[in-house]
């Protein structure tokens, strides 16, 4: 039988001490119900299912037409075009057809949608640059595109934008057990570059609900955060170098395999986090952290955003150099994600805030000793009110599906997504002033009528960085025009980040001004203009 | 008395188990030695003392005589442009005084001497944002200075550029507790930000020698590494912002007190590592670890580098996630600080090799049970010859002080430094050619009619870091060019980094084709060129 921490404390007063034999979940009830969603991707055996994708049953409107859009000065496809790029590509490499574009056009949340006529997929980066270089003569408009799940819209072209697809690229180059460092295509799976690792006795320093679809050059190339950032940081510390190829066909070879090298400007680091508008990441050298030999999780219930906070402190003091994750979902978030599967619900009875702590170490008797202490401390001065531990592998993959499984959930009838980095005292304030400014303009409610369902919030509490979502019925500009630019300026106060982690893309590229001044934006343009003078390289987005 | 792993092994095997106490080291012979030397700097109560400047009684030759350099085509200093200067700064913050400004013209090593004759120290960004315009229209050459501990003539003038001294910009800005996140001007001095850090229950995410002299900004500027980036990771991960004047003047505002902001090209890490070549620094945003409540440390005797390797690897899979330092010296390096200090050799007998391994984590029972596991297991396997463990924090500081005290004592008659990143296996051949090389050429031995010492090697082995150094009687040009290009040649053919962490400066701005290709040359060429078109920024170095 399930026995709750909440059903501990009494004991744990009696006896000084919870035995962490008594901190289970009932395995028999937290059963990961049978996906209702046609899914792509390779996500097979994974811990983390792939961002689900349904079937293109709807289609979303053209990007351009929904916002209005101008199209560029730039070259239209000819058919010499085309036979340029089969005479370089292989067959398979140059795709046409109308029903096989779709999915390369369209954006996973439905929300963007271009028009190109042509997919490339080369599969050397030699191919890639020469594609740019003749793009670049003609100016022709590009969109890199690797597994398309980010979630402002960069991946996908506006106009008809030749999108190159990394997807070919997909081969692990070489991996050092001694150093940790793996190099690899742009285009691997991220999941099976995890994979890979794992049984090498490694990690991949990133962990993202995507990994079953994302590829590794598209994480670096939109600095992807993710779920461990607050144990294996940013990816401008793991990632040790990269190949790319500039707008002009030049490749940039800093494929270094050295954890340190002060040799001249740390180049690669612009094309971190540039979402492709300066060059197209083709591989990438990442050094990797070992295995943990000891993975825990508990799940926590709480009553408030305070004592979330002290839960947070706590943690990073007692759990200290073992805490691999730290995420706090709010009611809404779980209510909603209790619907939409059969998953039976880790708590009893209903918080505010849940937290998912997670601890990767090397001893497991130790962390075993660590968090049951960490745990024990919280019942006694009662800042948690009910929490479980997972008890093995399938409980943990269980645990972590109540997290996992917000972002897809949510999006069942579109959803508007905010990424903020914010001060942590004032995280799900944004959220509950949302909550009003919908309620006030009668946008918000349980039924039908309603546009919204709700505000919504969680996110990765050790990274600052919450994810506020309006999960909708349908799209309204009315909503939209509630939320934008309201929560940008309400970020924008606090000096936050209107983008922790997700990027600018499509959807922020008009409101960067709300976290960068107008210093820095003009050298983000100068740089631009220094890297690709003839702007083709992912244009109408970033800045 | 003292009881040597060495000896305890022999019981280790009757009793299955060698117990903490026994691995101890005699404290009262382990006694730091008088520094024989005038030292300058903050270091007073410092667990690593601040590198040892002697008085300056030898100068060295001036580096544009040594190295045949010719002056740019810059401006000369006027009295106009001194009575400016005057205008905009405070009383102390010009100085032309002959003998104050000699510290400020040649390094600690008193390798490279320029003869700026001003020397110009603003409080406040505002203030080198006018000094900086102000040069740029006259074309006057600068050298942006920290504390002035470069090892490879970064900071010093080559001719007569103005030196502008962090120095009096010196205050931390602000901390936060809850997320770690520390604001402080450029010249705070880095063991100053330290202590600080300490009394909130936090440390500097880098440590080195140089400590009580070194300014934070520079550590930034030059992206140091240092002896705790196997633990804390590159400054390009927890650089979080930073604040930066252009050569025009222009204020790059990025003092970000956010993990995740993903508005944007990361302009900051163009400035990380740069040398003062693209801007100068004037504030960082930094995030720091949360102090370790127990740290351990091991000082090992080994005879062979192939056990180090051994050992390294044992270490990463047994001491993981508490693994804070994984440091390799040779016999040699060992040889010398013992002959330059009246400190007892931690170990009797002598070894090829010498590992100091520390552990940092919250739970010192459990550290201690998993590195005496860790030792206990090397000794079974004979991996290890003999080894200590420090039984306090009194024995911990005379365990570092045999690594610490390599760069100064290596140093009294002069020294060749490389600094290079090499795959592991190949780590210490280098330092055997060298020796062969300079010994076929009868430049190096043991009586005063060599002008070498010894080929000795040193370094980070978690971070794959070698300090080659050739510690010289005197300086000899021979000398010099049996080591340059060969050491750069050899490390080149390895895809080795020619500076892993001591960058480029005025010493390998003719080596960077040996660790990036032309194209990446070029590539670095152009942002300086957008960056400082006039080169007023630290010229004659870098690139």
């Amino acid at each position: 039988m399930r026995t709750s921490l909440g059903r501990a404390i009494s004991r744990a007063r009696i006896s000084s001490r919870v035995s962490a034999s008594r901190l289970s979940i009932n395995a028999s009830r937290a059963v990961l119900a049978s996906q209702p969603f046609t899914e792509i991707g390779n996500n097979a055996g994974s811990r983390t299912p792939a961002i689900s994708y349904r079937a293109y049953s709807k289609q979303a409107k053209l990007t351009k037409d929904t916002y209005h859009t101008e199209r560029g000065d730039y070259g239209q496809l000819t058919s010499e075009d085309i036979a340029y790029f089969k005479s370089i590509l292989p067959e398979n490499g140059v795709v046409q057809d109308k029903t096989d574009l779709e999915i390369y056009n369209q954006d996973w949340m439905r929300k963007y949608r271009g028009s190109s006529e042509l997919v490339l997929k080369p599969k050397t980066t030699e191919q890639v640059s020469q594609i740019l270089k003749y793009c670049n003569e003609k100016k022709l408009a590009v969109v890199p595109q690797g597994g398309n799940t980010g979630l402002v819209g960069g991946s996908v072209p506006v106009f008809d934008e030749v999108v190159i697809s990394l997807a070919n690229m997909n081969q692990i180059q070489s991996f050092d057990p001694v150093t940790g460092i793996l190099v690899a295509d742009a285009g691997v799976i991220l999941e099976n570059a995890d994979n890979f690792l794992r049984e090498q006795g490694f990690i991949f320093p990133l962990d993202l609900g995507a990994k079953g679809s994302c590829h590794i050059g598209g994480n670096v190339a939109t600095n992807a955060g993710g779920l461990r950032l607050l144990r294996y940081g940013s990816l401008h510390g793991s990632v040790l170098g990269l190949q790319a190829v500039l707008a002009d066909g030049t490749i940039y070879n800093g494929l270094s395999k050295l954890r340190k090298d002060n040799t001249g400007y740390d180049l690669k680091q612009l094309f971190i986090g540039s979402e492709g508008t300066l060059g197209i990441i083709t591989a990438v050298s990442i050094l990797c952290a070992p295995k943990p030999l000891a993975v825990n999780a508990a799940f926590l219930g709480l009553d408030s955003f305070e004592q979330v906070q002290k839960t947070f402190g706590r943690a990073k003091g007692e759990l200290s150099e073992i805490l691999s994750a730290f995420e706090c979902m709010d009611a809404n978030s779980q209510n909603i994600v209790a619907k939409y599967t059969d998953l039976a619900r880790p708590l009893e009875g209903s918080h505010p805030f849940y937290v998912l702590i997670e601890t990767s170490g090397s001893n497991k008797d130790h962390d075993d000793a660590k968090l049951e202490k960490f745990l024990e401390g919280l019942l006694e001065d009662e800042v948690i009110a009910d929490g479980v531990v997972a008890q093995d592998e399938t409980q943990l993959k269980n645990l972590w599906q109540w997290r996992e499984l917000i972002p897809e959930k949510l999006g069942h009838g579109g959803v508007y997504k905010y990424d903020v980095s914010i001060p942590l005292a004032d995280m799900f304030k944004l959220v509950d002033d949302v909550q009003a400014r919908l309620e006030e303009a009668g946008v918000v409610g349980d039924s039908e009528e309603f546009p919204a369902i709700a505000s919504v919030g969680y996110g990765h509490i050790g990274d600052g960085n919450l994810h506020l979502n309006v999960p909708l019925r349908r799209y309204d500009e009315k909503v939209e025009k509630l939320l934008e630019p309201f929560v940008y300026e309400w970020v924008s106060k606090v000096n936050g980040s209107i983008s922790a982690e997700h990027g600018l893309g499509f959807a922020k590229k008009n409101y960067i001004q709300y976290s960068k001044d107008a210093g820095s934006i003009e050298l983000i343009r100068d740089l631009k203009k220094l890297y690709d003078p003839k702007a083709i390289l992912n244009p109408y987005k970033y800045v």
